[in-house]
């Protein structure tokens, strides 16, 4: 099954099982004209109220002093990884396993930051005060990742979380957020963002997980540690002299799907709890967290593939997924995540 | 007089005399949307046939084996230098004063990848193949921008050219060009971009200066030496989920506007003929030698802005701008640059 009969299937469906429903660019370019002001002026190399009015938005749904818009999640948190460690003059950073850093940036933070990195926990489950207990070293900065991705989207609960997050702040260690998807940690904590993050020194956010943003993402925390991130941002080439496709979208996505969490979690909450009469599934964490799960699947993993291909095609449903190996052969993984679409 | 005084003026005009005509996001989102393939599919990370297909246009165009988009020079070219420099097992790069990772990068080359730079010539001329020789330090990468955009846009001549690049290949140093107005060279050497692109190892375009898009950059080189590029591109943050308003606009900007270069470059000529006849008016490099040219103009400062504010409020032709002081106090400068609204 190639990629071109994948889509020939995929353009034949008209629902879809996973996410929001994907969208063309010339579709998504022609809603976000109609979406923008007219009048509007383009911001200009990080300046202009097109992006500035949108980061002060956002600082103040977190309750923080500044916020500052950059192309990705990859330049905030080593930004801040940066800036942290460099306060502290220990160049450790602490994290899970599975942290976005360690997995998915090929080690830009060694690299480019001269970083060095202390795993802390387990890659199969989440972190906990005593593991951060156990650590010998100093470290240079916190980051905890709220929900976890790797884990199904796991939370601590509130009191682990704040016992942490409490410990670290005793300790004089500087504490970041890897909130990619923080905001689907709502109705789990059922707190207001900003006493969430409260918790940390800053906190990164994306816009186009739950958001469903084009791409996109916002550096919060003290308006000193902000200017700061800015010089790093240019120095990564990050600061570029138009972003306001990426802002005008993010900031769509959170008038329209902020208010949705709630019924995104319900949703997954639902399905988890059909999916569980079925011995051949796994569901990690079930009942979920957040509008996220695993699935772990007993089955092959081309059988999968193609038979829910074929039930895409049959159906016009797209549901079609291509699963992940896990540790066990006979199961595999699925990361099913609940958006408009599956509503 | 305050930026919102400004605005208004700008919002009456509706003529311009430099560069291209600005469009508000809603207006450029719009034209992005219709010349967009409605069948078209978004890139994702980095691939898909709408970003791939125009790496490999340009490729071709700069006649260079492969090519990554990513979103910003700065990126493009700490990238480059990273890759050349290691090879040599030399951290040193050598490059003009004005050089934009020297003034424009908050010496991210230094803070992000450990290099180091030898700064070869005076800020006030080119670079010169004596001044390269009389390096006494081995160099590791050798970066020459194409039209040097400090000095009014100057270039060397093809003679001049040739023998730098002939020079550092001798050595072994590899060459790498910062042709952010490279499109714009082209009347100049009367030669194909391939043939001046094949003098160096690696080139970096940019697409929203002469070309006029929303932002975003190429770096053409060595098929393997790009495949390296997109690990550094994943660690600096510029591996983003979707970058296609920028590649759109990028591929709109080369359709409609890279024939226009000689007619740009004609303006500029008669542009700088006919205040050549002014005393109080010094023009750099005259006659221009691309698109752009620098002013020195005897007079103050707040008096050109005013001025020039005023003329265009009164004629409805934007011409407003605020000069750049010179080393003499007597001279302001001001950067020329023809465009589609200078035509």
């Amino acid at each position: 099954m190639d990629a071109n009969e994948r889509d020939r299937i995929m353009s034949g469906c008209t629902r879809f099982l996973f996410g929001h429903y994907p969208q063309k660019p010339a579709q998504a370019l022609k809603a976000l004209a109609e979406i923008a002001d007219p009048d509007q002026k383009s911001d200009h190399y990080g300046e202009g109220e097109i992006i500035n009015g949108f980061e002060r938005e956002v600082a103040e749904l977190l309750g923080k002093e500044a916020a500052v818009f950059m192309p990705s999640g990859t330049m905030c948190q080593q930004i801040a990884m940066h800036i942290w460690t460099e306060r502290r003059g220990i160049h450790r950073v602490a994290f899970h396993p599975t942290c976005h850093l360690e997995i998915g940036e090929d080690q830009g933070y060694q690299w480019l930051h001269g970083l060095r990195s202390r795993l802390v926990s387990k890659a199969s489950r989440l972190m906990t005060l005593d593991d951060l207990k156990n650590v010998a070293e100093p470290l240079g900065a916190l980051l905890l990742e709220l929900p976890q991705r790797m884990l199904g989207g796991q939370l601590p609960t509130w009191e682990e979380l704040t016992a942490i997050t409490g410990w670290a702040r005793e300790q004089g260690i500087p504490l970041h957020m890897d909130g990619a998807r923080l905001w689907e940690c709502q109705p789990f904590y059922g707190r207001p963002y900003a006493e969430i993050a409260a918790l940390f020194d800053s906190v990164y956010v994306s816009f186009y997980k739950g958001l469903g943003g084009l791409a996109g993402s916002i550096l919060a925390g003290p308006a000193e540690m902000i200017a700061q991130a800015r010089i790093w941002q240019r120095r990564h080439g990050g600061n570029l002299i138009r972003l306001y496709p990426y802002v005008l979208s993010a900031r769509q996505g959170l008038s329209t799907r902020l208010g949705r969490m709630a019924a995104y979690h319900q949703k997954a909450l639902e399905i988890a709890a059909a999916l569980s009469a079925l011995p051949q599934i796994e569901i990690v964490p079930n009942p979920p967290h957040t509008n996220m799960m695993h699935l772990y699947l007993r089955g092959e993993r081309e059988h999968f593939r193609d038979v829910s291909l074929a039930l895409s095609e049959e159906t016009g449903i797209w549901l079609a997924f291509t699963p992940v190996p896990t540790d066990i052969p006979a199961y595999q993984k699925l990361e099913f995540t609940v958006g408009d679409a599956t509503l």
